[in-house]
Parts: structure tokens; sequence; C-alpha cells
């Protein structure tokens, strides 16, 4: 990338928002859990919507490969530019507005920068509550949440982020701006555009502003925790829960007793909120909109009767926002816990529900054959069907030796997906982890079809290159997708 | 379309199910609203996804167009065959059966020519509940349902069918099948081609089955009927409905006086659930999935609240089924009791909620100017901003010179629907009635957009050519949609 390059795109942000010193960019260039390592001439922070079309229309000009970034929070190398390129960096971060909250029309308009968090507390102050939630919910982006269709603890009951929104704007690769910003439930006009840029990972296009659905705050919210013998007995209580609490079911939350421990040992804080050890827990969130008395009896009704018939162990109801907060914090503390235990081998996948146990019975004896001694910590979203399917080495071996058998172990989980139907990307997206291998896991003609949008959308390839679909080979450089 | 060409599609379906005569091809071409009147030389029947591909790749190979058809309950020509051209009706009727339901993981699938009250049953069957429910449930099939992403009364708190539909079977335009029929809850791998889909109107392909979301059944239901001043009363009953019920209000219905007259006057065994007369109506539906008496509490803290603070005059609350039946088909019988009352010019339109009674009074401002005496009927599915803003003829009127003034009564309350951030297809869908004006109501770059999805997933343009988007002038007969 020629300096006069850099200074052409500087003009636009201006030279304090277009960063060029190593030690300015770094930051940009490597996701939290370390597995990507990219590079990049120039990061720009623009600091509006125009700003963002005259980034996209120069670099479409000059067939500059732009890397769309919000918290930078992903799991999967979407985010992060490429390795040995000189792609840029559009961090959002800038376009960080509340652009409006509608407590009458229950929508929210935000820019694409704004924290997850902040989101939360804007509908909040306005007596409403934005469902989406997750762990990283202090730092990631809505543009990002959207891009990578985020879904979270909350998908029980209100749907994914997906579900969530109503409208979208979006910088087209050549500059150009859709204003899809509507807020209504019901429209029929053609082709579903916003759909299509929700969990494209910014490889169409750049998502500078969203309309977002709020709902009335709930008067009953309980959380409990139960200690259970199997999978297979948490997943007689998911049941269970649906029909008893259908749409007041919020969260059903998978957790082992390896993973408890971890966090009792790595994470301040965190106690054993039941008397004696048990091999599995679910956590049950539920709300209700009429009463808090409402919530209250559901959640004990599921709970004395699955004590009564010898499906739960054990079981406690928090009895403070304190103590719900507390339990929820045990759960997202599942993933970091398992960092100080050395090398972990991830994934991300889903199942139709009542496949998870025989899933997890496969894949545990599956992993535990090539690697005996591998702790399994397999969390997550049961509900939904989605598992945290992570892998832990062996105490006291090699931590380096462990994770080279990550494309190993890999196959031996995905496989088993494939077998059940399932996902290997539930909620993380592709990037350029899973790049190839969803190209394996799809049939061709999806792949293709997918190839075409792609090109519809960004004929010049500039729009994250290398991100969700391979680039055309054929022509190196040209960062044109095969036809 | 040459006699040869015409055995070489019979063949595929066998001529028991190759429809040729005008008198057998009659059903197909018109709708029933009667607004247009196609032609079509064969109308097809396949009997297996098979078949369909292989009607498509002969489509393909000859520049056939095909016109996919399901239960042919459309209002906006989408499923009829163009006038003048040699369209070939695909009816998806034989595709009919159930595929399979599963209680446990709470998805049914289902071939896209089932009937959508026998998914309903199918559901009910397994003890679950499949929510979409609209008025033509007895004869329109889950594939329109999707191709149209129907709407109907339940989208409150079920969402409409894009939000109930998991996964898709679709066969492209060359033939080739897309197995789309996944189960997950969460799944992130690449471009969503499912809503690109859904809501197409068969112009992308030809939907053959589809994985949807089946829920508990409530344990409570409760509907009432209440009867109130304005629109504008209206809209603060469900803003207190929104507040109290939460996700449990699953529906809310406006009408007014003058509909409910028309039902009472045409609709047999309609009556008056009020003794006395009001301006408008509001029913509202609410179900509970935990016990009977939590929906029975909701409805009636709302009424008695309503009528104590002077915003409802007066209420009933059904006491059994049929009475909850009788309330709902009162509403359903809104439109049907139109027609005997001569000609009528319709809007499926979408406002803002909080704006759809600003919105009504100056539609009306309008429309009585242009038209003294005209007797509006604006009804429908207000919690969801989705109003069909009906227009009957002034009694004694001219029915032919009153319809004749279609296009400026549209143009009148479009324009305003324009004003207020509205969609002017809610949930018809845009089919030929629309297509122009959706060119004139949406900016360039959104139009542009679609059409490079069109030409990526129909090359050759032999879907459903002519509606949602125009077909390219400059090389007419083609097929071909203009770059």
């Amino acid at each position: 990338m020629t300096p006069d390059l850099i200074a052409r795109f500087a003009d636009i942000t201006g030279p304090a928002h277009a960063l060029v010193t190593p030690q300015d960019i770094a930051p940009y260039l490597v996701e939290s859990r370390g597995l990507y390592h990219g590079s990049s001439p120039l990061v720009l922070r623009p600091g509006s919507v125009e700003e963002v079309s005259a980034i996209l229309a120069l670099a479409s000009e000059t067939g500059t490969a732009v890397v769309p970034q919000g918290g930078n929070t992903g799991h999967v190398g979407g985010a992060a530019p490429r390795e040995g390129q000189s792609d840029v960096v559009l961090s959002l971060a800038r376009l960080n507005r509340i652009r409006e909250v509608d407590p009458v029309g229950n929508v929210i308009v935000a820019d694409a920068g704004a924290v997850l968090a902040e989101i939360q507390r804007a509908a909040e102050a306005a007596d409403r509550l934005f469902p989406l939630s997750l762990g990283s919910e202090g730092s990631c982006q809505i543009g990002g949440n959207l891009s990578t269709n985020a879904g979270g603890t909350a998908v029980l009951a209100y749907g994914g982020v997906r579900q969530l929104c109503l409208g979208l704007e979006v910088v087209l690769p050549t500059g150009e701006i859709w204003n899809g910003l509507r807020r209504l439930r019901k429209d029929n006009t053609g082709y579903d555009l916003r759909d299509l840029f929700i969990g494209a990972e910014g490889t169409l296009g750049v998502i500078t502003g969203a309309v977002l659905r709020l709902f009335p705050r709930p008067l009953g919210h309980e959380v409990a925790l139960a200690g259970l013998k199997s999978p297979a007995d948490a997943l007689k209580l998911f049941e269970r829960a649906a029909e008893r609490c259908g749409m007041a079911l919020t969260g059903f939350e998978l957790m082992p007793r390896l993973g408890v421990d971890f966090t009792m040992r790595h994470i301040p804080g965190v106690r054993d909120p039941l008397a004696g050890r048990h091999d599995w827990y679910a956590l049950v969130d539920v709300s209700t909109s009429d009463s808090a008395e409402a919530a209250r009896r559901m959640i004990e009704v599921l709970l004395s009767e699955g004590i009564e018939t010898g499906l739960i162990e054990d079981a406690v109801i928090a009895e403070s926002e304190t103590q719900r907060q507390a339990l929820w914090h045990m759960r997202e503390s599942m993933s970091p816990a398992q960092k100080p235990e050395g090398g972990s081998i991830k994934h991300d996948v889903s199942v139709p529900v009542a496949s998870i146990p025989a899933f997890m019975a496969e894949a545990d004896a599956a992993v535990l054959a090539a690697i005996p001694g591998a702790r399994i910590c397999a969390f997550g979203h049961m509900g939904d069907g989605n598992i945290h399917y992570n892998v832990s080495q062996p105490v006291g071996a090699d931590t380096a030796a462990f994770v080279a058998r990550r494309r190993e172990i890999n196959a031996l989980v995905h496989g088993l997906v494939r077998k059940y139907e399932g996902s290997i990307s539930a909620e993380h997206g592709i990037g350029q982890m899973k790049r190839d291998e969803l190209a394996e896991v799809r049939a061709g003609i999806e792949i293709e079809l997918m190839r075409r949008v792609k090109r519809a959308f960004d004929p010049a390839g500039i729009m994250n290159p290398g991100k969700v679909l391979a680039q055309d080979r054929s022509t190196p450089g040209s960062g044109r997708y095969r036809s």
C-alpha cells in the first residue's frame, strides 16, 4: 500500500482517526483467544456513516481490501485482517450513538459501534428490555453482533439477534448507502436483504446502524440451579420446563461438574451453590410478564416435581438479584475458567436438542479414545441445542502438542455433528477458522449459491476477503471470487 | 408452446397430472378476488420433489416460464400466470404430505403443498401448537405461506412464518435441489439462503418442503372484545396490554363499527356480542403457558382497568371455546362481508403501531375528499402495525366507476404510508399488483440489489417472471432481467 493511498484514506477520517504506527495498530490485529495474528498498514476509525461511505468508495476505486471490526470479541478470525496482506481495518468504534429509543413503538435505533451493554442500559432507562445477552456484552458492538448473528443466553424466549432486528443501514462495497432502517413488524416488499447482511460477517457490506426490538421488562424473574445425574436427565428436565413454562422459559443452560470445579478454582468469588457434588447442572431462567408470582410458581413447581420424581438430585432458587447474577456468573465463567487449565480445543456446535445426550456420549468416547485423560468441559445453551464442546488438555500434558491435535479433534467432533444433522458453527460464525470446513460440510450447490451472492454484492471482492468463502486462487491478488 | 414440448413436460408427471384442456386449466388462472386472469397452455401437478426437479431442468433447457402455485389464495397476482403468455403453472397440491412430527425437538416437517390447517391439526395431534393462523388456512398451502412470508393473527407472540421456519428444501431454476431442511435453533454457517427464498414469491426457486417450529399448547387462552371510542383509544389499550401481558399477548385486532355491521348483515350466525353500539372494537387474544388462571387474570385486569379509566366503553370475555371462535369469526369475516356491499379498493399496509391513529385519520380525510360517501372499513392486526385499509363504494354508486379509481385511491393511501415510513405490502406481497409501485417507493440501490439477487439465482429468468421485479423490456420474450 503506497503512502499516497494511505494519505487519501486518512484524509477522509482526519489523521487523528487513521492509525498507522505498529503500536497503535497492534490491538486491532489480534483476537482475544490469540489464534489469529493478521497484518495491516492502516486502521481507520470513521466518525460518520458518510465517512464509511467515502472509505468504501475509495477502497472500491483502488481495489483495497477492507476488514470491518466491531468490539473485536470474535473467536473465528472474522474481524482480524489476514496474515501477510495489506487489509485496511475499518473500526466502527466511534459510530457509537444510540440514535433513538422509542418505548411506544418498542424499538431502539443504534449506530453499529454501540456497545451491547450500552444498548441494554438505554432500553432499561426507558423501562424496556433488549434481551440480547452474551458473555462479552461489555465490549462487543451491536454491528458485530448483527454481522455474526449473535445468539447468547435468551434465544429460547426472544430468538437471536436476527429475530431482534427490524431494519438495517448498510454501506455497500461501492460506498452506496442502503437505508433499510425500517421499524415494521410486517413488511413483505421484495427480497429479504436485511437477513442477508445479518450473519454475513462483513463480507457483503458494512452495517452502520440498526433498528432493534424492545420488550416489556418482565415482572417476574427466577433463576435456579439443579444438580443432575446426566445430560439425558437434563434433557428430560428441559422438556418438562418447556411444557410447564412455555414462552416464559428464557434460558436453559447445561454445565458439567468439571466446569464448576474450574470456575471455583480460577474465578474469584464463585462458590458452589449446592451442598453436594453432582455430575451435571442445569441453570434454569424463567421470566414472566404478568406477575412476579407467576415466575416463582413456575420454577417451584418445576423443581419440586423434578425432585419428587428423582430427576433432580438437589436444587436451589436464587433469592435475590445478587444470587441470580452469581448463578449466571458461574455459567458465563465456564470458558474463561478453562484458560488457566492449559491448552483447550473448542467447538461451538449445535444439534437438535433431543440428540444432545447421544451426541455428547459419542463425542466423549471418540475424544477420550484419541486423547486419554483429555478433560471434556462441554457446556452451553442446551435449550437451543447449542453446546460449547470444549476439551481441556490432560493434566500435565504438553500444551503445544495437545493444541497441535486441534484439526484431528475438530474432525472427530464435527463428524458427529454432521451425523446428528447439526451445525459446525452454532453462534460464532465461520470467519477464517471454519471457512474451508464449511465448503466441505455443505453441499456444492449451497456454497455455489453463497458465491453468487458474494459476487452480486461485492464483485470487486474488497469486503473482508478470505472470510466465510475462499478467495479465487486462479487470480491471486485480484480479490475476485471464482465463478 | 409446441405440442412436443408439452408432451415432454407431461412425460415427467404422467398425463393424468398434466392438465391441458381449458376447462381443467381454468381454476389455476384466476385468483379468488378475480383481479388477475392469466393464460397457460399447461398445468403440471408433480407428485414428488424429483418430478419438480425434472420439470425445472426442462424449463431451464427450453427457456419456459414456470409459475409455482400453492392454494391459489393470494391477492396480488403472484401465483397467477401472466396474461397473454405461455407460462406453465406448477401446482404443488399433490406434494401434501406431513413428513414428520417431532414433539421432543418441537418441529414438524412438511411438503410445500400441505394445507395450513392440516399442519395445525398434525401439531395438535402431537399436543403441540403450530401458531400460524390466517383466514384462508383451510385451503392455503405452507409453501405459499412461506413464499409470501405470511403473517396472520398470532405474529405478536410467535412472529410470522419467517420466524416459524427453521429449514427449507428448494428446487432451483436449473432443477438442482438444495436440501436446507435443518432443524436447528442456532446455525451460523454462511449466508442466510433460507430467508432469501422466504418471501421471494417463487421468483428464485420452488420451495418443496420445510421444517417448522412447534410450541407447547397454551394452558390458558382468553379472547375478549372491547368497545372503544377511537383508534387512539385502541392504541392506548394496546400499549397497556403489551405491558400487562408481555409475550402472552397473542393477538390485538382493530375493527370499525361499519365492519361489524357488514358481518352481521352478510355472514350467517354473526351476532353483536355487546349490547350497545361502539365506533371501534378491539379483539384481544391472550394465551399463557403456565396456567389457565394466568390468562384469565390478565384479561380481567386489563379490561377492568380499561373500564374504570373510561378507556373501554364496554367489553365481553368469551366464556367458551365456541364464544372464542365466534369472536374470531367476526374478525375473519371483515373482508368477505365487504363483497356484498359492492366494489372495494383494498390496501394491505403497515405503519409503526404508534402512528396508526394519525395515519388512519389522514387517510380517511383524503379518501373522503376524493370520494364523498366512500365507506371506509379499515381493520386488522393493530398490534403488529398491519391495517387492511379497505374502502367500500358509496351506497348506490356505480361499481365499475368506483373500482376504476383504484390507482388514484392507492396513490393517496400509499403516499401516507410512505409519510409514516410504512410498507405498501405488509403481508400479501408484491406479485404483479405492486411490482411497479415497489420500484417507485424503494431506493434505486435496493431495487438494484434485488435485481442482482434475481440474476444470481435465476439467470435465465424462468421463475415466475414479471412478479416482484419487472422483466427486461429491452429483450422482450427472453425472460432475462436487465443488468
